[in-house]
C-alpha cells in the first residue's frame, strides 16, 4: 500500500481581493475553478485569512496585484502565502499581474529604499517557490528574486489593438522621457514604425513645447508608449506636446492603469485619442471612462500557468524576450 | 589617521507615523530629539521614505505601532527598516508599543495563517537587530524572534492609577474569559486583590447572565483585566454580567485601546465607570470620551532605550517577569 | 526509459529509543512496518546511528519522544535526521508525541533562554519538512516553526475514558492554576461541565486552603486537568485542596505523565482516585502504579499520518481547534 | 553620554591582482599603506591566498576590478574575502571599480542566468558586509544586495574633461543605441547640450545610414556615451554615422574601457577624435592608444572610502544620484 | 485534468566544457543523451550560458570537472546552475569527476582561506541539490555540505589494472607521504599487499635518500599511491628513493591526473615504470606520455548516477566506504 | 581593566560543568573572573539556565568541553548560547577544549550522519561567533565552520613533558594506526625523533605480533601518539606490539583522555609507562591513575583567548600550523 502509484499533485487556484474578474479570466483559460478561501477584513485592520479547502500537496496558484491599496494587497498575498505554507501544499507561485512599487527599485538618492525588493525578499522569506509577472518596470527586477520567475509580456496584445484595427499606417512610436526608450524601441518593433522621444531639458519645469521633442512626428499618428500610466500627468503633457509638435492622432499604450488621483481629467482634457490597457489592475467604473480601451491578459497568463503547471515550456509567444544582445 | 579615537556609535531615533505624540514622549525621555525623515503616501497607495540626515554607523530606533490602518503602518515600518539599512546604520531597532496581529499567534483551525509570526520573520529578514515592544498577547511571541527583545510591562503603570487614586478597597480582579486569567492574576497581585473569572459555557452566545462569574464579585468593586480592547463587546457585556452579579463600580483596564467599531458606544452605554488605558496606540479625539483615562508608557519606554542603549540591565522595573517558575 | 511512470515516493517510519511500544502503534494504525536502523551508544556517552535500509526517495518519518532522558533523546533525533537527509530521502517528518522543553517557550526572566525554540530552530536547521506533534504546552509554539506542523489533541481520547466509565454525573472541571484555564475550558466543553480554578494568592507558599478554590466544588466530582504532570507536586497539593473544599472523587487528567522524582509518591499519597494520561511518554513499570489509567495515542497518530502521507485532509477529530475567535 | 571616545576598528587595504595602479592611488587618497598579502597563482591554475599581517578586529577594504581574465579576478576576490573572514576581521568591504558581468543582469531570453545577481549573492554568502562599486551598468544592480552599497559615479569626472579643454561649445550628446539615453541625458545636463539618439531599426544588420540618428547632430561636435566600451564595435559603427549624419568633432566617452578583441583597431579607423576614459580597469599599454584620455577615478574612491570609514556622508559629489522621480 | 497521472521528472544531463569525453562516457553509461546548451566565451573573459531545450520539472545532472582552468571552469558550472535553477528545473545535482581546491580544506597556516569549502558553500547557495564527486582529496569534506554527496570510490578500478596484467606478485604499497597512508592502506587491502611509507624528516630539503623509507621494499614491485598527482615532484622523488631502497618495479598509482607544469618530464625521467591513472581529468595529448594508463570512471558514475536519479542505492560496490570504525 | 583607551565592550567569561577546574584555569590566564550564572538540571532531565549578572554589549567567553555525558553538555552549551544571545550580548565565542563526536567528521559508510557537522551547523545556527578549540581529530572540521576558529594546539605542551623530563634520547615516534601518521609525524619533528607506524593487516582482529610495526624501534624508546584515547584498547595492544618488537620504555601521549569503559585498566594492564594527556577534559580521581601525567592547557587558552579579546595575533605558538604545504 504504501507504493502505489499517484496522482500528480493537483492544480489549486485562488484570487485575492484585488482583482477578482482578471482571476477568473486566467482560471478559465487554465482550465481550473478558482479555489474557496475565506478573507476577513476585521474593523481593526487586520486581515484574517482561512483556506476553506484542503490543499495538502497541491501546487497553489494565488492571484493577486499589488495595486492600491498597495500595501493591504500585499499583506493578503502574504498572509495567504503562510496560510497556504502551513497547510501542506507542494508549491505556492504568486501570479502578480501588477507588481506595486516597482518603480522603487534602485536607490535614486541617499538614504532611500529599495521596496521593489523589500517585497521580493517578502515573498522569498514567506516560501514562495515561483513567480509569475507581466511587465515589469525594469527587467533587472528579475534578479531580485532566487526563484524562477515567469516574466510574461502584454506588447504583443496592445500592439495587437492597432493591427484590428487597422492603424498601422503612417505611425510613430514615443517614449515620453529618455528612460523608457527600450520599451518604445519594443514596440515600434512590433509596428514596423519609426521611432522618436519627448526630451525635457529642464528637470524642474514641464513643458509642452514642440522642441523637446526628438525626432519626426509632425503628420504622423503617434503611440506614446510607458509601462505605467500612474497619475497621467506626463502623458498627458506629452501628448500636447506632439500636438504642438504637428502630430496628427495621438494615442498612449500601457499595461498597467494606475489611473491614480486625477488620472481620468488629465488624460480626458488631453489631446489623446484611445488610452489602450490591459486589466492588469482592475478598474472600477469611473475610471473606465470613454477614451479607454482595456484588453485583457487572462487568456495570455491562463495558458502560461496552464503550460507551467505541466511543466511545458512557456515559449517566445508569451516571455519578455529581447531583440539583442547587449555585448557590443 | 586611520587610527584616531571615534564617538561611540551616534544614537538615531525616527518616528514613523502612527504615534508621533507618544514617540516625541520617549525621544523626551531618552534624551535625544527625534530625527529627520520624509515620509511622503502617493496617490497609488505607495509610500515612500528618505531619512533626512546622515545615520552611518548610528544606532537607529525606529518607533511605530503596528495599529490601524495597520498594513500600511507595517509597512511604514518595513520600508523604514530597509532605508536604513542600505543607509549603513550599525544596527535599528525597532520599538513597536503595540504589536498588531498579535491575536494571529497560533493556527487555531485548520488552513489559518500565523500573522504574528509571519511579522516577525518580516522584520527579521528586513535585518532588524533588536525589538522593544510592551505587553504582548502572549509571552510566547518572544520565541517568534532570534534576535534579542525586550519586553516591557505597562501593568504596574495601569495599576498605579488604582493607587493614585485610592481606590484599593474593597476590589476584585477579573479575568473576561478563561484564556487571559494570567494577566488578571499578574494585576490581582499588585493591588493584592482577590481573583474572579467569567466563563462563558456556551461559545455560541454571549450571555450576561451572573452565573457566568466564577469566583465572588458581589458588593465589591471590580477590575476587568486584558491586554487588548479592540471592539470593547466582550469588555461591555463582561461589565454587565459583573453589574448583574451585584459588583459596585466597574473598571476596565487594558494596556492597548484598539477602539475599533463601535467599540466606544458599547462601553459608553456599558455600567463601565472607566477604561484606564495607555498610549501605545493613539486614539483620536473622537474615541478618547469621558470614561477614558490614558497613562502614558512614554517614559517608561524611553528610560528603556536609553539603558539599551548603554548597555545598561533593563531590570525588573520594566519587563514582564514571572511570579513563579512553571515547573511542577 | 527517463520518462516512466513512477511510484510514489515510498513511506519509511523508523522508531528511535524513547517509546518503543508506541511508535510500534503508530506503524500498526498507519499500515506499515518500522523500519530498521541501528542506534549504538558508545562508552564514551556518543550516539552513532547507522540507517540498515535504503531510504532514497523515501518520504520518512520519525518517531521520538524528547522524554528523560531529554537531550539524549533530542540528538538522537536530531543526529537521525543528518543520517536520513544525508542518505537522500525525499522528506523528512518527525513524529514528536511529547515535545519536551516546552514549557521554556519564553523568557520568564532576564537572560533566560527559549529552549522550546532553541529545538525548533535545530530541527528546521537539520532538515526536518514537517512536525507532527501532540497537545503542546502552549499553541503558540506552532510559531515556532516556519514548516508545516500537524498538533494533534488527545483531549477527546482522555474526555472518552469518563463516558466509557459511566462518570458523567455530577462533574466540575478544574484548572489547577491560572495558566492553564484554557485547556480545563475544553474539556469541560467536552464533559459538559462546569469550570473552577485553583488560585494561589501567595507565590512564595502552597497552600491546600479551601478558599484557594475559585468556583463552587463542594459535593461534585472533580477533574483536574493538566498537559504535563512532572513533579506532582501541584496536582497532589490540588487534590488536597479540592477534597478540604468538599469535593468528592478526584481524578488528574494529563497528556503527558512525566512522572519525575517523587511524583508517584505524591499521587499515591493524594485523595486523587485516577491519573488519567497517554503513553505519549514511556511509563516504566515502577511508575505505572495502581492509580494510572493509560490512553493509547497510537491510533491517533499512526490515523493521521496515513492522511499526511497520502495528502489527504488531516481534520476534526485530530487536530487542537479552538473553540471561539479571539477577536473581541 | 553617548558619544564616549573609543579606540575604532583600525581600517586596512588590501589590493588584488587585476588593478593595483589603481588601488594605490585609492589608498593614497584614503591615507592608508597597502596592506601585505601573499598572491599564488599555482601551475595548476588554483589560487592560493595568505594575509602576511594581522587584521584582527579591522575594518578591511579588498580593491579589485572584475575585468579580464574575469572568472579569476572573481575568485581571487571571493578567496580573499574567505582568508579575511575567517582572520577575524570586524568588517569586510568590497570596493570593485569594474564590475564584471553587470550586463548579464536580467534573463534576456528563456534559460538564462542572471550571472550579475549570482555574483551579487556569492559574495554576500562569502561574508561580505559592503560593496562600494562605480557607474554600475543598471542601477538595479543595487537591489541584488541586501548589504549597503555606494555606487560611485563617474560621470562628472569624465564631463570635466571637457570643460578643462574648452571643448563646451556647439555640442549634442549622442545615445549610441535605445537602452543607453539616461547615461546620456546625465551627460547631456551637465554639459548643459542637447541630446540625439542612434537608433538602429533592423537589429540584424549593423548600420551607418544617417537616417538612423534621431535629433539633430549636422554642424556639431557630437559625445557618444556609454558605460563600457567592450569590442568597440557599436561605438565605432556610431562615430561614422554620426559622420555621415554630418557631425564635427566626434568624441566617445565611457567609465569602463574592457576593449577587448580589435577593440583597438576598431576605434583607431573609426571617425573617433578622442576616447575619454577611467582607469576603473588597468589598460596595457598596447590598448592605450594616442587617441585615448585616462581620467583616474582614485581620488574619488580613496575620499569616498574615508569617509565611509570614519562614518560620515557620502555625498551629492560621490554618488549616482538621479535627476527627477519616476512617479508621474 | 488538473489529476493526471505524470510521468517521472524527467533525466536531463549536459555537459560542461572540462571534460566532454568522460561526459559522454557518462551519458551512455546512465543511458541518456547529452543535452544541448550553448556556452560562449566572450572577448573579455565572460561566459555567457543558454539551456537550449527545456529542462521544466526535470531532474537536471551536471558534469564538470573542476580542473585547469580552474576558476573558469568553476565559473562555468555555478552559471549553469543558475541558469538552470532559473529554467524552472526540479532538481539540480552536479557531477564533479574532479573537486579542485580539494587540497585548500581547513587553515594550514593563519588568515588563509579555506577554498574547498568556499566552494561548496557557493554551489549550495546557488541551488544544488546534490553533489556526485569522486575520490576527494579528505573525506572530511563531505561535511562541508549539507546536502547529499554520493562519495564514489576508483581505488577498485585502479586495483584491477594490476589484476588484469597479472601483477600482483611480490607487491608493495607505497605511501609517498605521512598525510596519505590511508588511501595507500585501502589499495594494500584490495591487493593483500604489505605497506611502507616515505618519510622525509626534513620538510625543507627533499630527499631520496633510501634511509627515508619505512617499511620494507627491497626486492619487491612498489605501488605508489596517492590522490592526485599535480606536479609530479614528489611522486618523482618517491620513486627514486624506491630504486634506491632496492624496489624493482615502480608503479604510480592516482585518481586525478592533474600534470601541471613539467609533470610529464618529472615522471619521464623518474625510475617509475606505468602511472596509472583515471579520466577525472581530460588530459591533452602531449601529456598523455608512454608511461601513463588510463582508467575510465565513466562507466561507475554513469550507472551511480542511473541509480540516484531512480532512487536504488548506490551501493557497496560505487562509495568510498571505510574498513573499520574510527572509535578504540 | 583589560586596556587600553576604550568603552571596549567588556569580557565575560562562564563555565559551564564538564570542566569547572580547566575554565578557572583559564579565566586566571585571561586576567578575568568567571562570572555568574545558575545552571539547574530538573528531575525530568531538562536543564534551566539563567545568567545572573547582565551581559549587554559584552563579548562573551563560554567554556565547555562536549565530554561525556556528551549530549548534555552539549546542549547546556547550546542553552547557554539562547540565554547569552537573547540577553545582548555584543559577541558569542565558544571555548571547546574537547570537541565531541569530532570522529563523526565523514560518512564512513551509506546512510551515517556527519555528527561533528551537525554540532557545528547548531552552534551557528544558534547565533555563535567565533569558536576556540584545541587538536581536533581532522584539522578539516574547521572548513565545518563559517565563522572564525582558533584551533589551538597542545603537542608542543605534550612534548614538553619528554624535555622536562630528560626523555629525548633514543627516542622514536609511533604512530598506533595508518590514519594518523601526521599527528606523528608533528610530534616526531618536535622531538628530532624518527617514526614508526603499526599496520593493523586484518582489521577484523587485532593483533600484538611484532610484524605489524613498520619501521624500527628494537631496542628504542617508543612514544604512542594518538589525539585521543577513549576504551584505550588500541594505545594497550600498540603498546604491546611495540613490546612484541623489541622497543624499551613505552609511552602514550594524547590531548584528550576521555578514558571511557575499562580504559583505565587496559592502561594499567599493559606494558605502558606513562600516558601523557592534557585536561582538556576533566578526570574524575578514580580514572587519575598512576601511570597518568596530566599538562594543563589552561595558561595556553586564556593567552590566547586574551589576545583574541584584545585583536592581537594569536600566532605561531598557540596555533595548529602545518609543516609543509601540500601542493606537489
Amino acid at each position: 500500500m504504501p507504493n502505489q502509484t499517484q496522482a500528480k499533485h493537483p492544480l489549486k487556484m485562488f484570487a485575492l481581493n484585488s482583482n477578482r474578474p482578471l482571476a477568473e479570466k486566467i482560471a478559465a483559460a487554465a482550465g481550473v475553478e478558482l479555489g474557496a478561501a475565506t478573507i476577513k477584513h476585521f474593523s481593526d485592520g487586520e486581515i484574517a485569512i482561512t483556506v476553506d479547502e484542503s490543499i495538502r500537496g497541491a501546487d497553489v496558484f494565488l492571484i493577486q496585484s499589488v495595486s492600491d491599496p498597495v500595501n493591504t494587497n500585499l499583506m493578503e498575498l502574504m498572509i495567504m502565502v503562510d496560510a497556504v505554507r502551513r497547510a501542506s501544499a507542494h508549491s505556492v507561485t504568486v501570479v502578480i499581474p501588477y507588481y506595486g512599487y516597482s518603480r522603487a527599485d534602485r536607490k535614486a538618492r541617499s538614504r532611500e529604499p529599495i521596496t521593489a525588493k523589500l517585497i521580493a525578499s517578502m515573498l522569498q522569506k514567506d516560501g514562495v517557490n515561483r513567480v509569475v509577472t507581466l511587465d515589469l518596470h525594469a527587467a533587472q527586477l528579475q534578479g531580485f528574486f532566487d526563484i524562477p520567475m515567469d516574466h510574461l509580456e502584454a506588447t504583443p496584445l496592445l500592439a495587437g489593438y492597432f493591427y484590428e484595427h487597422d492603424l498601422l499606417e503612417n505611425l510613430v512610436v514615443v517614449s515620453p522621457d529618455h528612460a523608457g526608450v527600450s520599451k518604445a524601441r519594443r514596440m515600434a518593433d512590433l509596428l514596423h514604425a519609426p521611432l522618436a522621444i519627448i526630451d525635457n531639458r529642464d528637470p524642474n519645469k514641464s513643458t509642452t513645447d514642440a522642441d523637446a521633442v526628438i525626432g519626426s512626428v509632425a503628420g504622423k499618428n503617434a503611440i506614446l508608449v510607458d509601462d505605467i500610466i500612474d497619475t497621467a500627468v506626463r502623458i498627458s503633457i506629452s501628448a500636447q506636446t506632439l500636438k504642438n509638435a504637428g502630430a496628427n492622432d495621438i494615442y498612449a499604450v500601457a499595461t498597467h492603469p494606475v489611473f491614480s488621483q486625477n488620472a481620468v481629467e488629465h488624460m480626458a482634457a488631453s489631446p489623446l485619442k484611445k488610452v489602450i490597457v490591459t486589466d492588469s489592475i482592475q478598474l472600477p467604473d469611473e475610471k473606465n471612462f470613454d477614451k479607454v480601451e482595456i484588453i485583457s491578459v487572462g487568456d495570455l497568463m491562463g495558458r502560461a500557468i496552464r503550460r507551467i503547471y505541466t511543466d511545458q515550456s512557456v515559449g517566445t509567444l508569451f516571455l519578455n524576450e529581447e531583440r539583442e544582445n547587449t555585448k557590443a
